[in-house]
């Protein structure tokens, strides 16, 4: 499958096609906007992974890793809790739980999924355990999203409306990653993606009583794709069209309609990781558009959070049924995802970062009687451009009468307005003290470290290990 | 929720009260038909894992385990290329492979799954993990199949229709099991089910290229079910109502109907492990009511595999999808999923055992003139008794011109028809010679030891290790 004519290429399915590329992807090929931007994702995963390391599911499935795992190994753990190294299988399924529970990951728009939750710690984890360069682990990164979020437009919004696309899409990026990363040529790759996509699994049934399946499917979808790369070396088998196949995802995990175009189309000219976006609010992405346009609202009239009487949020449909699950937020996880509190989060703080979002805030009765003013509604011109475009717009009404509007047609951290290296390092900073690493020059060596990734030699204890010395 | 008294046991969900009553299962508590009848499809099981250890699947998912689980554990993988012990998860990985390849493990008839070759493997490396007596194992085992046969039948046709159901329910079953072993109370298990079912995979794209998923399947569903109850243990939550929740199974993985009365209705009156069935035949469990019929018809008119000119097998919807998928069985295992090349192995042979269908059968050239004179044909009354009851029904007409009919209302194996133990020890000694295990007299002790499984005090060992010695 290595060589191919432009006739042969004719025949293959796209799923074929975005293997071979996913295989013959080098380093040296990516334009330099590419790697740079690889490396702002990955700065910016360290910390949300820092962050998430002592919520219960994450120490549990730590627990689970450390009874069923090797006690030792060549992959870091990112949880100060247990704090250990072992194989690279256990090491991307915690750090893939963790990174994913304070809400400030990246966000893939077009596809709804979240790539870099999956794709770094998998990739790390795997980078370790064959000592990989810097630069091999970029462009591992760089194939991982490009057919995770080419999986997810794929799928596309109703595929999302029941099953969690980070997880269904990402299992697949995250073995493609790991092909890339031990070298696979593109049968390989093709039957690693088969057996990622055999294995998608992610319900939103958890929203609804804000239990912690959330940190299962990220953690699991980094586990499941290592699972089918590494399988795919050893001689298993994957199904070669997993996506396009007669009793394959779309017809299995799709109600609607699919997009076919979205799996192999402009391979090589465009990258699906210059269309990931910044989380620069720790909530939801979903309530980010609204948020932005009540902040900008409230600056551009002076107005502050007493002023306000009522707010309307038009969004888009996808918004109101995830935003729709979680009733009032009674855990801080669930008000992340109420427009709700989140409105009134940021109208009374002026933002709505990771430490506003405590115990406190939810038996705040400011909070709490603001949320009871907000409405969500449909709004059909932001919900065709979904999720494309990720807009918003907003309507208050003033407790003396006046009525106002204002809409973003981009949130802050969209590719069209992203977070620059300071603000990523100061969020890095902010999330690496809440997850308790409290030696900040530690943290600035790390996020130093990152912005130089392409010229580390060996991967392997890159975290809290030694220098980089190449791979013996 | 240990406690209830009637009006509240009216307010739970169904998933609740199986939660409940999964938790809550004695050993005491079970008839003797139970227990014996799990000792029958155990120990016909372990034939199943012997023989399919060598197949390039098993042996990659073998490698994956060694390379990522800890080296040394209290689980045994039975393994002869590798064979070694290692932790619950990754022992059961590999077995949970290893006793599908060679389709001669059981069929529950009326939840179209295949309960054995996810609730043994996943139980008895548990079981070691613990160090379980034999009674415990057996009464997880009993919880497992009750289980993931309930939620089989909640899924039902139409889910199977897209998904391999003995991983998506199946993986439910042995977060059950697991769970039994680890003596959690009835939240925890709702935990472990709700994170069972998020993880549910497994699609039948495989079958049309003969690619090795449907051991990925069984595998992992094992590993991610033990992945959820030990995580409940742990402090993970789980969703509440994985199976009829908005967001949950119902809605998501079955375009038809569902049977939400299949979750609760008379719990421990009835048990689903007494509706299982062998297989004799060592084909797809949905060939076996054909190929019944036509040993009969010749059988009862005296006919030779040289008579007939033509077969029509009247069957149900489900069979013709399946088989219909696998063309003409271009491998040994695509083979088995033909109606025509099965039914020609039968007429020729008299059986259809796991050493009737080789590369050199493949190239009988005789039995592919055979197959091409097999049809199959939707029977709607047949179709519409399915799954409750699989009958067959075939014409023959034989090249002198005459016609004949037979049906066949149980096929062999069926909870009707059982094997008997005898029968089960020959299907046992056949599979493990396949499987390269020579050593008869171990063989037959350790079926024998499967026979009192209830006396044993620790199942560390059980396969090729040391006597039973009560757990410290």
């Amino acid at each position: 499958m290595a060589s191919q004519t432009s006739t042969e290429s004719m025949d293959r399915t796209r799923t074929e096609r975005l293997a071979i590329w996913a295989a013959n992807l080098k380093f040296a090929d990516l334009p330099t906007d590419v790697v740079e931007k690889t490396k702002d994702f990955f700065v910016d995963w360290l910390g949300c992974t820092i962050a998430g390391r002592y919520h219960p599911a994450v120490q549990a499935i730590s627990k689970f890793a450390s009874h069923m795992g090797p006690s030792g190994g060549k992959s870091e753990v990112l949880d100060g809790a247990l704090g250990f190294t072992t194989s690279a299988a256990f090491a991307s399924l915690v750090n893939g739980a963790s990174s994913h529970v304070v809400e400030q990951d990246d966000l893939h728009n077009r596809s709804i999924m979240h790539p870099a939750t999956v794709i770094f710690p998998a990739a790390l984890a795997v980078a370790q355990d064959v000592e990989a360069t810097g630069a091999e682990f970029i462009a591992a990164c760089v194939v991982g999203y490009e057919v995770g979020c080419r999986v997810g437009r794929y799928l596309g919004k109703t595929h999302y409306e029941r099953f969690h696309s980070t997880a269904t899409s990402g299992v697949i990026g995250v073995a493609a990653a790991t092909a890339h990363l031990l070298k696979l040529d593109a049968e390989q790759m093709l039957s690693a993606i088969g057996t990622a996509g055999t294995q998608a699994a992610g319900l939103w049934q958890f929203l609804i009583d804000a239990t912690h399946s959330k940190q299962v499917h990220t953690g699991k979808a980094c586990f499941d794709g290592i699972f089918a790369a590494y399988t795919a070396r050893d001689g298993l088998l994957g199904t070669r069209d997993i996506l396009e196949g007669p009793r394959a995802m779309g017809v299995a995990l799709v109600p609607g309609t699919t997009n076919a175009e979205a799996i192999d189309g402009d391979l090589g000219n465009d990258y699906e990781i210059l269309h990931s976006s910044f989380k620069w609010h720790a909530s939801c992405r979903h309530t980010h558009p609204s948020a932005d346009a009540l902040l900008k609202l409230m600056k551009n009239h002076k107005l502050g959070f007493e002023d306000i009487e009522s707010v309307v949020a038009h969004t888009y449909q996808a918004a109101i049924n995830v935003l729709g699950m979680t009733g009032k937020g009674e855990t801080v996880h669930q008000s992340k995802f109420s427009m709700g509190f989140v409105l009134a989060v940021v109208a009374k703080k002026g933002q709505a970062m990771i430490t506003d979002f405590g115990e406190d805030d939810l038996e705040d009765s400011s909070l709490r009687e603001f949320q009871q003013r907000v409405k969500m509604e449909l709004d059909p011109e932001i919900d065709r451009a979904f999720p494309e475009k990720w807009k918003g717009t907003v309507d208050v009404r003033t407790k003396d009468g006046q009525s106002f509007t204002e809409s973003v047609e981009f949130a802050k951290g969209d590719p069209e307005l992203p977070l620059t290296r300071d603000e990523i390092e100061r969020k890095v900073h902010t999330l690496a003290k809440y997850g308790g690493f409290q030696d900040t020059q530690q943290v600035q060596q790390l996020i130093e470290r990152g912005w130089r990734l392409e010229t580390e030699l060996n991967l392997a204890g890159f975290v809290f290990g030694s220098p980089s010395k190449p791979r013996s």
